[in-house]
Order: C-alpha cells, then sequence, then structure tokens
C-alpha cells in the first residue's frame, strides 16, 4: 500500500477542514457567546497534526490504487468527523466525547439524527459549525479536495467514485477537478438563493436563513431550534424549505445541462422522472391519510408534502410529529426511508435510480418465468442495462437491506428500546434521514441510547454516506495484507 | 393457452382434494362431533364441479408450456384452499368466508397463521383436516398428484418447477413421477416415526399426535390446543417436536442420499452446514439473552432451542411468549423469519440456500472494490455458481423483501395495528412461519384483522409458498394475451 500517498492526502483534507472552521469562527467572535477558543484550540491542533503530515510524507508515486483509494476515503471521513468533534466538545455543547462525534458524523453524513437535548444558550459559533459540516459532507469532503487542491487530481478517479452517491451513468467534464468545481459552483448558488428567499420572504433573521439553508443544501435536517421549522410556524417558510429539499433531491449533472442551456436533457432524464413520480404519489397518498386529522385538504397537504419532501431527500426537518400519524402513512414514510433521492445529489438512500432498476428487473423476471426464452434487456435513460450493472445493483440493495437489520440487532443488544425504534434508528442512520420511529421519531433525539449504541449508529451513517462498500471494505481482512 | 389441459389439470387435482379429505371422515365418524356431514357436503360438491372438469375437457396436446404450467399451479392452490375451507364452513368451525379461506390457505401453505380463537369443542374430524391440509401442503400438491398420475407426467417438469422451493441444485430420479413418489415415502415414514414417538415416549394420546406430527412434518404449525405445544408441558414432547422441526427443514434430497446409502453425501451438503450452524448460533445466542427471565441455562435453552426451531422451519408452534423476550432475542427470531430452512424442504422462507449465496457475492463485491481486477468466482456445494443465478437469486430477495413491505403499507390501510404487527404480519404470512411479532404473537392470532387484510395476508402465504413468481405472473398483464 503506498502508505504515504495516503497519510499525505489526509493531511490535506485536514488541512481544509481547518481552513472551514475559519466562517465559523468569525460567527463565534460576532455573536460573542465565548465559543471563539473553542475553534482556535481545534485549529491549533489540526495544523500540529495535518501539517507534518502533508509536507512530511513525501510520496514515492502519485497514482493510488483502488483498495488505496478506498482506504483513503474511508479514513478521511472518520478523521474528518474525530475533528470536526471538537468544538462541540471545547465549546460545550457535549462533555461526552461520543456524543460530539456522533453528533460530527451525523453533520458530515448530512443525516441529522441527533443527540443534542439542550438548544437554547447553545453558542451560535459551535451551532453554525454544525449545520456547516451538513454543508461540506453534502457535496462530498474529497470533491472539495479535488476542486481546491487540482495538483492532487492525477489518477485519483478511486476517490470520487468511492464518494460520489449512485451508481454513475454520465461524466459531466474529463477532468475530475473541473467537475468537482462547477458542482460546487452550482451548489453554493442554489444554496444562497434559498438564503436569500428565506430571508426576502419569510423574514427569517440572517442566522436562522444560513442555518436552515445549510441544513437543506446538504439534506442533513440539523436546526438551531428543539422543535425545528416548526418553530417558525411560516407558510412561506415550509414551502420554500419543501422545495429546495426536492431541489438538493436532484443529480447535480442534471443542473450541469441546465446551465448550459439542454433544458430538453434535464426534462428527459428518467430517473428525474421516477424521483418526481414517488414524490407526488407520496404527497398525495399521505394527504389523504392524515385528512382527518387536519380537518382541511390545504393543511394536510401543507405537512404532508413537508414530511414527504423532508423524509424522501433525506433531510429530516419537520414541521409535525408524524408519530401521530396513521400507520399507513407511516409505512410510506418508512418505504421513503428506504428510497432516498437520485443518484449525483446530496441526499442519501438507496438512490431512486436503484430502485427504479430493481422495479424494472423484477418485472422482466416476472415475465421471464412465462416466457423463459424471449431475450428482454431492461432499459433505462433510453440505452439498454448491462446485466452486470443490474446484478450489482441488486447485491447492493440486498446488502443494504442486511445491514440495517443487522445494526437494528446490534442496537438492541444494549436492550433500551422497543424494534420499531431500534429498526428505525438503523435504516434512518444507514439513509442518512435523520430521525426514525417511535423513540427516535421526530420531535425526540437519539440522546438516550449508551455509547455502544451512538458508536454503531454512527457507523451505520458513514456506511450509508459511502454508499456501503468503502467502509465495508475496512472490514476485509485482505484489504491490510501486504502487496 | 392450452386452456383445456389446465381445466383438466385442476379437476385432478380437486379430485385428489376429495380423497384426501377421506381420512377426515373417517375421524369424524370415529370420534362422532357430528362434523361427518361436512365432509359428505364437500365431497359431493367437488365431485360435482371437478368430474365433468377431468372427465369433459379433452386437451389437444399433453405438453404444457411455461405460461400454463405457472397459472396451473397458481390457480391450483387458489382453489385447493376454496374447496379446502368448505369443510370449516359446513362444520361450523367459523361462519364467514374469509376466516374458513385463510384458514386454508395458511394450512396449505404450512403457514399455520390462525384465526380460530375457539379451540374447545371444536369438532374432531374438521381440527384433523385442518392439519392435514399442512401434511398435504407441505410436500406440494402438485407433487401428489404427480406421484398419483403418472399419466399426466408428460412434459410437466414447469408445474414442479413451479412448486418446489428454492432454486434446484440436483435432481433425484429422471422421471418426475418417480422423484414424487420416493419423496412422498420419505415423508410418510419420517411423519410415522414422529407420531409413533410422541405416542411412546410423551404419552400423547393418539389424536394428538396425529395433528401434532402432521403439523411438524409440514411444518405448518396448527395445533389443536390454544395455547400450542405448551398445553402438554412435557419436556420429551419439547425436544422430539424441537428435532423434528429441523429435520422437516432440511433438503429431502439429502435424505434420499441416506436411503441409498450415500451418507458422505449427506454430511457434505454446503447448504446443511450454513442450516446447522445458523440454527446452533441462534439457538445459544437466545439462550444467553433469556437466561435471565429463565434463571437456569438448561430452562432457557428448552424453550430458546424450540423457539429458534420452530422460526426458521417455519412451523409456529411454541412453548414459550417470545413476545416477552428482550428485543434482541426478538431481532434474531425476525431474521429467521426472513431466513426459513433448506430448499427442497417443507419449510418457507427466503430459503438457506439463497442466504448463503447472498453472503458470498456480498463478500466477493466487497473485495472486488479494492481488487477490481481480480476474477472471483463464488462457489458453492464444491462448484463455480454461474453470475446470472447469482444476480437471479439477488433479485429474488430484492422482491421478497420488496413483497413484506407492500404487504405491511396494503394491510395497515385498515388502520387497526401498530407497524410491528403489520410488518410482521405480512412477513411471517410470506415466510410460511405462522406467529409474529406483537398483535400478531405467539399467544395472539390474526382473528382481530378485517376481511381486506385477511384476503391480503391470504394472497401473501400462497406468494411465499409458491416462491413469489407463480403468484405474480397471475397479476402480469402478458400472461392473459392471446397466443
Amino acid at each position: 500500500m503506498n502508505t504515504r500517498l495516503v497519510i499525505r492526502l489526509q493531511g490535506s483534507i485536514l488541512l481544509i477542514e481547518a481552513a472551514a472552521m475559519l466562517p465559523s469562527l468569525l460567527v463565534a467572535l460576532i455573536y460573542g457567546d465565548g465559543d471563539a477558543m473553542a475553534f482556535v484550540q481545534t485549529i491549533a491542533l489540526i495544523l500540529l497534526i495535518a501539517l507534518p503530515m502533508h509536507f512530511l510524507a513525501r510520496p514515492n508515486e502519485r497514482n493510488l490504487r483502488a483498495r488505496e483509494g478506498f482506504v483513503a476515503v474511508a479514513l478521511a471521513w472518520v478523521l474528518l468527523s474525530v475533528f470536526g468533534a471538537l468544538p462541540f466538545l471545547f465549546g460545550g455543547l457535549f462533555t461526552r466525547f461520543e456524543d460530539a462525534f456522533f453528533e460530527a458524523v451525523s453533520g458530515f453524513t448530512t443525516t441529522g439524527a441527533s443527540v443534542l437535548t439542550q438548544f437554547e444558550g447553545a453558542p451560535k459559533g459551535v451551532m453554525f459549525w454544525r449545520s456547516f459540516t451538513h454543508w461540506i459532507g453534502g457535496m462530498g469532503v474529497l470533491v472539495l479536495t479535488l476542486a481546491l487542491l487540482p495538483q492532487m487530481s492525477g489518477r485519483t478517479s478511486h476517490l470520487a467514485r468511492a464518494e460520489s452517491p449512485g451508481p454513475s451513468f454520465s461524466k459531466v467534464l474529463p477532468k475530475m477537478g473541473d467537475t468537482a468545481k462547477i458542482m460546487y459552483v452550482i451548489y453554493g448558488v442554489l444554496t444562497l438563493l434559498q438564503f436569500v428567499l428565506l430571508i426576502l420572504v419569510s423574514g427569517m433573521s440572517v442566522y436562522d436563513a444560513a442555518i436552515h439553508a445549510m441544513g437543506t443544501a446538504g439534506t442533513g435536517g440539523f436546526s438551531c431550534y428543539g422543535s425545528s421549522i416548526a418553530a417558525f410556524d411560516s407558510v412561506s417558510a415550509d414551502v420554500i424549505i419543501t422545495i429546495f429539499m426536492i431541489v438538493f433531491g436532484i443529480n447535480f449533472a442534471l443542473y450541469y445541462r441546465l446551465l448550459i442551456g439542454d433544458v430538453k436533457g434535464f426534462f428527459k432524464s428518467e430517473e428525474l422522472h421516477w424521483y418526481i413520480g414517488i414524490v407526488a404519489v407520496s404527497m398525495i397518498s399521505i394527504s389523504l391519510i392524515i385528512l382527518p386529522q387536519y380537518g382541511n385538504f390545504f393543511t394536510a397537504l401543507r405537512y404532508g408534502s413537508f414530511q414527504v419532501s423532508s423524509i424522501i431527500s433525506t433531510t429530516g426537518f419537520m414541521t409535525a410529529d408524524f408519530e401521530l400519524w396513521p400507520n399507513a402513512a407511516k409505512m410510506i414514510l418508512l418505504l421513503l426511508m428506504f428510497i432516498g433521492s437520485c443518484a449525483g445529489s446530496t441526499a442519501g438512500g438507496m438512490k431512486v435510480v436503484r430502485i427504479a432498476l430493481m422495479t424494472k428487473t423484477v418485472k422482466r423476471e416476472i415475465s421471464r418465468t412465462f416466457q423463459p426464452r424471449k431475450v428482454q434487456v431492461v432499459r433505462f435513460e433510453g440505452k439498454g442495462v448491462e446485466e452486470t450493472m443490474l446484478a450489482q445493483v441488486a447485491v447492493f440493495v440486498v446488502a443494504y437491506i442486511a445491514l440495517v437489520l443487522i445494526g437494528a440487532f446490534a442496537v438492541s443488544l444494549e436492550g433500551k428500546y422497543d424494534m420499531i425504534t431500534n429498526i428505525t434508528a438503523s435504516l434512518t442512520c444507514v439513509s442518512n434521514v435523520g430521525p426514525g420511529l417511535s423513540k427516535v421519531g421526530p420531535t425526540q433525539n437519539f440522546a438516550g441510547y449508551g455509547p455502544f449504541a451512538k458508536y454503531v449508529l454512527s457507523l451505520l451513517m458513514l456506511c450509508g454516506r459511502l454508499e456501503l462498500f468503502p467502509i465495508l471494505v475496512l472490514f476485509h481482512p485482505g484489504v491490510w495484507r501486504k502487496g
């Protein structure tokens, strides 16, 4: 293994993390809640450790092999979370490391599951950092590294492959670094647009608008209020956030199409059709199911749409306690937690493209049963999909569900909560959603779990964000073998 | 479609069902509970309908194409259940058709989920028929037909393929009819052995021993007592049934190996190793988890082993209310409900062979991540497994889980029960287990569901017993197209 290159890469990423803490330090200085020192201390510690890693580890060759790429990505996310947790500790948000680590992993993986119970009086700089991790994590930290350090992108396509969500069908630009830059520009502009709308239309404070725009953009879900978006009780905020959560669940490559004027290409995307279809059907079904509880259709649609948008985009903001909804509505939300949004977006879940491919494959399998000799090709985005790709997607789905069930079993070893709590806690972490059901429902949080469960759930969030295999390879003995 | 041959086949199968009611009629006459007329009426009705079907529908050709084979099998199981439900109605066990139909489907599919609430005073002939459906359903009704009517087995391999559980790796004898006969002989001998042991060792009455031997052999789970096997409170009965439930979860082709003296072949079976491994690990884990509740290890092992054996073999008998066990134990049982037993046994679930293949495939996928160029073949039973087979297994697993979730959603539309009840009700029906958790837990039953949910659950049981596709084809428009 090219250990030096892996170490050097970790150093670079940590240095970028230190730089990423500067805006939060600025916020801390502006609001003067006494948390500026937390950032100064963390940044100093990172410099002390990362500068030698970056400058002293001189790699013999600049190319990363697949194995090193995956190890580098997995390690980077763990290290980022460890150091990203320090401002929470130093700033007094948490006193125990497992809590701070859980919160940082939840931030970077854009899950938004929280162990924070005391929102009032929380220092504004640290809370800004908490939401900023969503914003960085959403587009990917390696992508950021590639955008900022073009000299790294020698042969580092394995890195981007490990971090990018979903099976990729299209590459936007030939050079990785250029693609990364364009993506971050689109991401930034969309975030800014939502930020401005929340201030101008919904009258949010600049701070609140920034927190919630970053939480939406990364499809994360951390809020600075215990009651999430319900705290604003504003129709316009609900509508703006509902729309932007869906927007950030769409493949960013499609926005690039729009940018270069290929409007037709945008609307022709088959994954987009599936996504919008699932969103629309879920919104209408849930609104009808919860209608009796809300009295009129528009109120039901307001709350139904927000929660559907929040769950399918794996954001996790909330305006209503869906724990109190009928079970049929909760079952739809549970299914959406599995599905997630489009590949190449900032969202988690299994991704719509995989659901679409599996639906088509199962349908073909049924028709194969009675027409065993007819050759039938599964088509997607206008092209025939290779059988190996279909098999890989099926195996991914199986592994995903197995991981959710095994995670639920591991968490239940603590013997604390009921099965729905444990199963949905595992699912919501693997899918990077945030809230689950029952004791981890929308008005609850994850603080009640013990240290063991918190580390297991942190691992599940990382597995989900990196689409299983980059994290799972760390547990495969073969990856540590010499050679 | 060769409609005439399909009709003729339905007629033959119904005639066999009428013949299969004769032992129950005899039991009714012996015990004189006044239910003999229920059988006379049903048999008369079947003869009236089935004789013309069998003798008047003269097929032009004797060969069944795949499409016809699957339609014939699916229809046969529905018709068998409709007519098999009549003795329950005529005998006064139920007053509503959906209840009698649910019970009959649950019997034939060897699920053992029940809507019966009143066990005392239930007529003995009808209760015998209820358990006899397990015994016939376990080995398959089509297999029985092939064994009894060798002239049918022209080119009817599609029939057996549709009905046999699990992807088949080996064929026992070249002729379908001979294989079916051998299988029924092994099945009968094993059932008889258990029947005799239950009488001689545990001191059961002949009637009780027959009921519970048939329930075990079919891995069904209907008992004539509301408290199931706990009614006997007998260590020897617990041990005998624990062992035989596991025995009936093993591939019958392996017993044929034993029969022809190939003891080495029996013990070399890789699926058997996985099965025994899963059983042993589950038994020990659960016994340790429930140890505090039972005080000493042997009592915990007695109840832990029985319940593990009952769930993984998808039988559904019980001696302890596992609803009261810690959630970690319940999570293991939930996983076992998915897994089920070996292919080619009388049990349901996804089958151990598929779990083994998927475990190996996921492991390969992980090692492929960091060794993308190395060719790695998944091996099972000493042979390399074809990629198309692996892909099919993965798609099957995906379809299976999707069906469980969609079923749970459909059932939850009634708005009656909590999510765990609805999810495990769907799962236990698809996997043909019997009990679920919460309101369909071991001491509860399915009587509380409304007619809609009962029909949905009946459909799920049929889907599970026939391994999804033979039932799912009925919903594919292509199968009904002319030509």
